[in-house]
């Protein structure tokens, strides 16, 4: 840099409404991080401009550009990197990989279930007689997998908060939203409020 | 281990028809690690039985059972944690925050449109014009989106061969038997040929 320029701090593009790009604003005010919170309205098309297209070609959110220019999607990768050698993220190979099976089973069995429902409740002004009953159904089983995993945990992988407590935290305590009832699921309430009071408000 | 005891080798639960299952057959080999391959076939059941969901209650392939017993699922972390200290993964910490990138893509984006669309046409018999219109237009964006990253490159992330081709050339060779046409993705379909002959058969 030459003289006189600030190097500016991270940017992270997102929509606070979502649970994707929460998990990033989270984890960068637990490990006390400095950046910019920019705003993309995903309703009013804003992860779809020329602009936003240039620094994710995906046009998925959130999206982080780092000080240098680069930039980094996809939520869990994004966590990952800035939990790269802090405690939210387990040195020990296999606590490790237990971290990456949850995130990938977020992403895969959690998140297109619960977080969709919750879009087409609050967003779509769907009824729940109007989702889909498969979806519905999924989503019940992601929750019943997360409660046999959490069952005499206070955390899910070791004795501390990692970022997949994070990524699953994310939308599992906005599943009311999406018509989900927590009710028969002890070990999910009790961690949810266990991680929402470590990470405090972001 | 008492004398006498053989310590057995890594377990492979997975189905060889199965994209995912084949990211550890490829990744194993490709690093010389000794496994056992656990048939497990999905259309007759074999992911439900009692005796899997004991080894793995989400149902879901592959699965490995590591040699004192503790078990791995989702096949981007178990390829992850198996590369772990190889040339398959990058060191520094943007070059793996990218491969764990890639990696999401293809469970998020990617898999659930071209992989499913395969399944429907081969394993349930659906005819092209039987396939959801929305998961078949996603999958070419999916294309499209490695398309562009392929761009002048020989892989996707730095300069030589990563987990993140391993997973995505696991659907994308197939991904004609979902009924994708590759002939419009130069840079996708030059990359199949660069990946499979770097990992031979599996």
């Amino acid at each position: 840099m030459g003289d006189g320029e600030e190097r500016r701090p991270m940017r992270v593009y997102g929509d606070r409404a979502s649970g994707n790009c929460m998990k990033v604003a989270f984890t960068a005010v637990h490990l006390g991080l400095s950046y910019e919170w920019v705003d993309v309205d995903i309703m009013a098309g804003g992860s779809r401009t020329k602009r936003f297209l240039a620094l994710n070609p995906a046009g998925q959110l959130p999206c982080v550009e780092l000080p240098d220019g680069r930039t980094l999607s996809q939520s869990n990768a994004i966590i990952l990197y800035l939990a790269e050698g802090s405690a939210l993220l387990p040195d020990e190979p296999f606590a490790r990989a237990q971290v990456d099976e949850l995130l990938f089973y977020e992403q895969y069995s959690h998140e297109p279930n619960i977080a969709v429902c919750r879009f087409q409740k609050r967003y779509l002004g769907k009824r729940d007689d109007e989702l889909d009953p498969a979806r519905v159904e999924k989503g019940y089983q992601a929750l019943a997998y997360m409660e046999r995993r959490l069952a005499g945990r206070r955390y899910f992988v070791g004795e501390g908060l990692s970022v997949a407590d994070i990524a699953l935290v994310a939308y599992t305590r906005l599943a009311p939203e999406g018509g989900f009832d927590l009710g028969a699921y002890e070990s999910v309430r009790r961690w949810i409020g266990v991680v929402e009071e470590d990470l405090g408000p972001a």
